[in-house]
């Protein structure tokens, strides 16, 4: 059996898997000679070993662990237990992928009755000694014992009461003896049995307590979160305790190398004079800047300034870094990568390289591109006066300004009107997804950061405010009350989700921007990727912002979405409610003019880049008024108005509205089933496109239409489809005398489509992957239904690693787009691919369309500079 | 260039895709020495160069017609338009494979002004010569010209009122000679031009009229309906006519070598003295029985016994005969296998392999399986009395009785209760497809054979009645009247779709049974074929019957068909309705024992044969009232009863129903989904099958339980559903002592199912295609919508080559199919696979199943012998 404990000086920064994040670290720091503490670190497999065993410690591993404490005693020349010379030491976990807070720490383990008199003597500092003591006692009754960290506190309080004493500080040497007292009665009466004065069960009963908390609530919780394995294990760390607390030419403190927001190259931290580090993260005291160190220890600062550029030459990364200065002596306490925003990791990663630190390859590896989502989102213009109404807690970034609505079926109705909504409710339960789904955004009175609005919302990329206590919702009355101020629905709302402010009224939202450092970094990853970035556009303002973001042309025109809006609706619902192909013709060509001045406005903003136009896609009851009310209104009328001409004409509507009713409108008829059966509705779009794309031509711009042909599923839908749009254009190119070039492909969104891809490919130039709708068939999922009743309890209890319609099921759904590119190819070796569900502004799915060997992938304009930096990312890492 | 005009002489049977089968079959019995009037072809190819030349037929092809012309002319001793010997021909159609009476035909061809006085001078009867003068012109005008037949009948009828004659035969040869005139006369109005004296001018018409008739409307239907292609083209063959019109010593018939309704062997047909073909189909004159001829004629019907065996021999099948006797000579016109019902194909199949003409394996290849299923369907008993309504046209066979319901929205719910209802409709249009599904048949007072219910009705299986007009239906008042009957909804009806019969009340109807001949050909199919078949059954009574008819097991037992019986139903709503889960154990605690008898029973009635439980698959809230209707009521009682306790107890159901609604339940909450989510419910179920199975193996019986996990998508899914199974396995193994042997197995329904195989195969023991989920999620279409909405019009516009959902579709969802079962068995080899879909009581879907290699098929119990022959040819076409 190979060795389970190893001092630091024998590992290395390599040896992360078994030592942990901070054990190699530790490891690392004292081979390149830096003023570490000595320790030994217990490594992940005795963890393991432990959970294996039942949760015991085995006798061979409690050897292995006092080898390792008396080689310790060599090398500082002290001995636990020893009251002439105690050594003290941390005991701290340290899992291999960092879960900071998660897991436990015990601090000055080593002191008992007699050591604590021994470090009294030594340090001629009773009171430091006795302090020492009962922060020993009462974070081993917490952490090891089990004993809640208040009833401590309240022991403390009585004490200080009693003195009347505001700080801890305030309490002397005998004060402390008092508490201790009181303190080890609590730990008998709760436990039954003494404080153990023997270091050794100490150390142990420590160890075995950080084992323990790898699998505490909030650990799990954070694995999960975090997508880490639960069978990893932690390390424990076992190292000498210096003290920042032993004067005032002691210390400890925090820094960055860089700042962590920004990403200036500057230190970024703070520290306290004559403090433990968690008086730090208590927040009791109040710390200083760490610049001010400057002046407070001169040379300790030097030394350090000195060391975070050793630190961050030998990382080649910014560092956190924690140290403490004990008695004029500087110790490095750890040093890891530091936590930074997206703004900082960006602009970091950019220096870095600029500084020669790192390659331009390297840079594009350090920004996680799922991260930029926090800096590519909608937010409120900073010039805009704000009437902010209250705040909540800042649950999913970005902002939002919509019309109040207080339940979900109105606000997918609202939305499908073309009308913004913002969902407030009390909290949202999983029959409200389809509102969130169909809202800018959402706003909850209860449930945090991982309430069910905030998870979804987030998952969505849809801004997203939780727990606003202020807000009182009255969902009868339909209305919510901040105070005095009285908001109802309908009335206009705004959100800020990234700080949590709620705004009455329209804000002015502006677009993100990209820094310098970023428009840098994506120029790099231009220079390595292989895949192209289009994006999902349907208006001209999206497509320029888009095409500023590096958008190589419209990956998805969505054109349903023209039929949405609200001078659009009557007309099209006249299309709809047609008795006759006359009717029918009638109102088509009354949107003919509207949907070429729309495709207009993109070719113009796509000018010489291809922009690919879906025709008609959602079954034609997404456009007639809704069922349930209609019903309900019909009853109504029927009691109260019996005859009425109103209730002739709802009669009417209702009927037309139930014979297009679907018992699964998902697979019902749409896409190229409508064009095949109603085929003057497509013959409409294209003769609206190729008059747009005439019209643009004549102002001197190059324009390339791909005309996408949805849902197709046998190569004959293609073949009637595709001779449907060469008419036309023919037609048009007769009138006009002006050839315009265009290509006509397909959406590849059903199984059987991927499944006979050579025989759809004869009649396709190119084929677009519609994921969203190939996992909802692959899987049989309707993600409406499925998101709400069944999947995020399969994703909590890992029935599914992860939440197909967010990132990529490879192995289901990615197995049928590799073979729809392979069969396509196979028929058309020259055949465009690409990508265009929402899995293309994905950084895990962007890497296997990648590996696929699409052409290109498509996204929503803001995810185009994620996209960019993620296919570099699939790039690069084809060269390992 | 190839030859494209034959002699009958120069020809032979295995010609037929040039000859056509008509033309092929005269030179055959040309070939063998039997008496058949001289003639030739003119090939498919000539047709089909006749459609690429733009109809026209080409010089090149008139002289080879001119050149065969004159050769028939040496054999026959007759020359065309020679009024000294006339030949007279017949121009007649004949495609390569038969539509009986879809194209055109022109008889006596060569008669003009002058031949037909040779014609009166040779054979002394101007009376026999001027009839066939006027029928010559009559079918010329109406084949050639396009002159309405009726216009020339009603010629003839002036002249028969004028004469106070009766019948045709009343006329004299002046009268005919009247009639002539007036026709030419007629053609000379109509045409412009004169009718054509030159016999080559007559011939050219007649044989581009024969190749128009390829494509009139109702032989496109017709091929469309019996799915023949399209560009196969028609052959056209020239025949010396001969006369069974001339006199008492000439006749006419047509015969079946035996029986074509029972199979008996026995000259089956009629004959007519001194009569022409058409006479006899025209069925102006009644017919004689073929028997009646051996007094009649007893030399002629010997010589016509001895041919009709020595064509059975030649072409070692039942043939359809039809003769002509010429003064006492007799002439074969025309010899084909004969039409036969599927009881006389059966019996004459057995009947010819015993008798040694062909072979057993012969023998199975002669029945078409989808034939079967007119013998296979439950029939009125034919012992009963029966009050019969009226009558209407029979439109799909079969028999059912129900509640008659007028709309297919409350049909669904009634069915959908557990009622057994019988669709009443004025006719159906796509929107009542639900209805249809639900019903035990449909009745209609309009539409006619081909309508659209008829056409569903057939497709899906079901009884079905067309254009019963005497059945007044008043949809408002929810009430049938048949004379001074009123049938109300609600009330019973019977129909029986075979014959055509409406019958008032309930009537028992009888299983189909088999016949000793059907018994011994299923023998040999099971000699043969490889696949097992097994039967869907979801009740004792059905898998008894399945058994009777050879079913090896039950290969899907569906367990909500159990859960829809009317006593369940409140149970089964206490359940899902439930609270808390304690309440949904109650509730569960009161369906097993129920659920356990019914399991009993079927294990008892499958002894020793394997059984294939799934559990629980449909979305709980097909078990709830409907949510429209609740709507309406709840709208309805908020206006007229405001705070009434029935409209709170409504809107707490409303409340429930809407919470378990979904956009699309085919792809939402539902089977193993639902498992997992509620595993009590799974676990109720599976502890049923067990108890039952321990149960029935304590009388003696063995008891093969398969329990089958629904719409499992990936592996996870199913290893958590085996562990529910194994535990409550363990735990009644544990209370009782009796282990009971089984297996756990997936329907694999969606498409990563497939894809996953591998995976899932890890976790099962067998895998179960089911093939109607697989087919909707693969294509994308919901069959509920799909059917009602665009799937007619794909077929009927050649987008899909056939229904999917009734014949599968080998290029993709079979490939999913193949898929799964290669996969499956990479991983596991001993993986059972079967087919449990609508499709494994399919020919060509059986076909398919043999080939991917499945180890059964399982369809409903009344198709199992359907399956087994099935099976059986499939297995014979591996030998070719």
């Amino acid at each position: 059996m190979s060795k389970k404990v190893t001092l630091f000086h024998e590992g290395s920064a390599d040896m992360k898997s078994l030592l942990g994040g901070k054990g190699a670290n530790l490891a690392e720091m004292t081979r390149v000679g830096l003023p570490v503490p000595p320790g030994f670190t217990i490594t992940t497999q005795a963890c393991l070993e432990y959970y294996e065993q039942g949760r015991q410690l085995i006798a061979e591993r409690k050897a292995e662990i006092l080898e390792a404490l008396s080689r310790l005693e060599e090398q500082t020349g002290k001995t636990l237990g020893n009251p002439e010379n105690p050594l003290l030491v941390s005991v701290r976990s340290g899992a291999v992928i960092s879960m900071p807070g998660m897991m436990d720490t015990v601090l000055n383990l080593g002191l008992n009755d007699e050591t604590v008199e021994g470090l009294s003597k030594l340090t001629e500092n009773p009171r430091f000694a006795y302090d020492c003591y009962r922060r020993f006692i009462q974070m081993y009754g917490d952490v090891v014992l089990g004993i809640q960290h208040y009833r401590f506190e309240r022991i403390i309080d009585q004490r200080k009461e009693a003195k009347g004493a505001k700080l801890d500080t305030e309490l002397s040497a005998e004060d402390w003896q008092w508490v201790i007292e009181r303190f080890k009665q609590l730990i008998r009466e709760e436990t039954g049995t003494d404080f153990p004065q023997d270091p050794r069960e100490q150390l142990y009963g420590a160890v075995v307590a950080v084992f323990d908390s790898w699998n505490n609530q909030r650990a799990k919780i954070y694995r999960k979160i975090h997508k880490i394995p639960d069978d990893l294990g932690t390390a424990v760390n076992v190292q000498m305790m210096v003290f920042g607390n032993m004067g005032e030419d002691s210390g400890t403190g925090v820094a960055f190398t860089r700042n962590p927001s920004t990403g200036e190259k500057e230190l970024y931290g703070e520290y306290l004079i004559n403090a433990q580090g968690e008086d730090v993260v208590a927040g009791i005291r109040t710390p200083e800047p760490i610049a001010a160190l400057a002046e407070r220890m001169p040379e300790i600062f030097e030394q350090f300034q000195e060391i975070c550029g050793k630190l961050e030459a030998h990382y080649r990364d910014m560092q956190d870094v924690e140290f403490t200065v004990e008695r004029g002596n500087l110790y490095i306490l750890q040093t890891r990568s530091g936590k930074r925003t997206a703004h900082a990791a960006v602009k970091i990663a950019v220096d870095l390289a600029m500084e020669g630190l790192i390659d331009q390859k390297e840079a594009l590896k350090r920004v996680d591109p799922n991260q930029l989502d926090q800096i590519l989102h909608r937010r409120i213009d900073p010039e805009a006066k704000l009437e902010i109404l209250t705040k909540g807690l800042p649950a999913s970034p970005g902002a939002a300004s919509g019309l109040i609505v207080f339940d979900a079926d109105k606000a997918e109705r609202w939305a499908n009107e073309g009308r913004p909504v913002i969902l407030v409710r009390p909290e949202t339960t999983p029959e409200d997804i389809h509102g969130i789904v169909a809202a800018q955004g959402v706003l909850t009175n209860r449930g945090g950061m991982t309430s069910h609005a905030a998870v979804v919302a987030r998952g969505m990329g849809k801004p997203c405010i939780c727990g606003c206590e202020k807000a009182k919702i009255d969902l009868r009355k339909k209305e919510m009350k901040v105070g005095d101020t009285v908001v109802r629905e309908g009335e206009r709302l705004s959100i800020d989700g990234g700080t949590g402010q709620v705004i009455q009224g329209e804000v002015p939202l502006i677009d993100p921007e990209l820094s310098a450092e970023f428009q840098q970094l994506l120029t790099w990853a231009d220079e390595v990727r292989r895949l192209k970035v289009r994006t999902n556009a349907d208006n001209p303002h999206d497509t320029a912002k888009a095409r500023e973001f590096g958008a190589e042309g419209v990956g998805l025109c969505r054109t349903e979405h023209m039929f949405m809006e609200a001078d659009r609706v009557p007309l099209v619902r006249e299309m709809i409610l047609a008795e006759s192909f006359e009717e029918r013709q009638s109102a088509l060509a009354n949107l003919l003019p509207l949907q070429k001045e729309d495709f207009k406005g993109i070719f113009r903003a796509m000018e010489g880049l291809p922009v690919t136009i879906r025709l008609l896609d959602p079954p034609l009851h997404e456009f007639l008024p809704n069922l349930e009310e209609l019903i309900a209104e019909v009853t109504k009328l029927s009691v109260t108005q019996s005859g009425s001409r109103e209730l002739l004409q709802k009669e009417n509507v209702l009927r037309k509205v139930r014979s297009l009713h679907e018992f699964n409108p998902m697979l019902g008829h749409r896409g190229c089933r409508l064009g095949l059966i109603y085929p003057e509705i497509y013959a409409m779009q294209v003769e609206a496109i190729f008059r747009a794309a005439t019209e643009t031509m004549e102002e001197g711009i190059t324009v390339c239409p791909e005309i996408m042909i949805p849902l197709v599923g046998h190569v004959n839908e293609l073949r009637e489809m595709r001779k449907l749009v060469n008419e036309v254009a023919d037609r048009v190119e007769a009138e006009t005398g002006q050839p315009v070039p265009y290509t006509v492909g397909t959406m590849i969104e059903v199984p059987r489509a991927a499944l006979t891809a050579n025989e759809i490919a004869k009649e396709a130039d190119f084929f677009s992957f519609g994921t969203n709708d190939l996992t909802q068939t692959t899987f049989g999922y309707s993600r409406d239904d499925a998101e709400g009743k069944f999947l995020h309890q399969y994703i909590d209890q890992k029935i599914l690693p992860e939440n197909p319609f967010i990132s990529l099921d490879t192995e289901g759904v990615g197995q049928l787009v590799a073979m729809g590119v392979e069969k396509g190819r196979q028929t058309k070796p020259a055949l465009k691919t690409g990508i265009c569900g929402e899995h293309g502004g994905e950084k895990s799915s962007i890497r296997f369309c990648h590996q696929a060997g699409l052409d290109y992938v498509s996204c929503s304009p803001f995810r185009v500079p994620l996209a960019r930096l993620a296919a570099a990312q699939a790039a690069l890492q084809d060269e390992k």
